[in-house]
């Protein structure tokens, strides 16, 4: 699930995710992942990407409205993981809320 | 460099860059953050986070206007690192020119 999204014609949004984990798992790999499967079932949704290196994680996830991404950001699952989140397994996080309004991309085909 | 950067109040531009690499390093380590420190002396720059691992690269620059964006865009040396990009370092890649509306962060202090 974690490669480039196959979005659509823009205008379109964007979550822009970036964290600082704590040290050790205490369950976050799970849960993140069950955290993307359950956003790929909400409507609205229109893909993520994810990356995470020592330093930081980076996660995008796409969205056709405003109201999707609030709908995702109040529902009762994600909010127990929002909440262990800002506990457990984050020292810092960042979130952005964007319109995409451009976008281009190319494919090497190697 | 590389962690979370610290913006303005929005509205302001963010370019998400997500690219699967090619195998090898070949020069790319070094172009990248010759390009961050290029990056980060253009007019309109407010920060940059990157992230990548084995199957994904996201970096997000955050700019003040969609014409620093066009200007870096531009830039002579960022034009080549572009070319040798598509020629040698990226399978593919997928550029999104987008505004932040909101943002909201928290940090644990931990």
């Amino acid at each position: 699930m974690s490669l480039i999204a196959k979005t659509p014609k823009p205008p379109y949004y964007a979550v822009i995710f970036t964290s600082v984990r704590t040290e050790g798992d205490n369950g976050y790999a799970n849960m993140a992942k069950e955290m993307e499967v359950l956003a790929a079932k909400q409507g609205g949704f229109l893909g993520i990407e994810s990356a995470r290196d020592e330093e930081l994680g980076i996660t995008v996830s796409y969205w056709d409205s405003l109201e999707a991404i609030e709908n995702w950001k109040s529902n009762a699952s994600h909010k127990i993981a929002q909440k262990r989140g800002k506990g457990e397994w984050y020292q810092n996080y960042h979130v952005r809320i964007t319109k995409v309004e451009r976008d281009y991309f190319a494919d090497m085909g190697v």
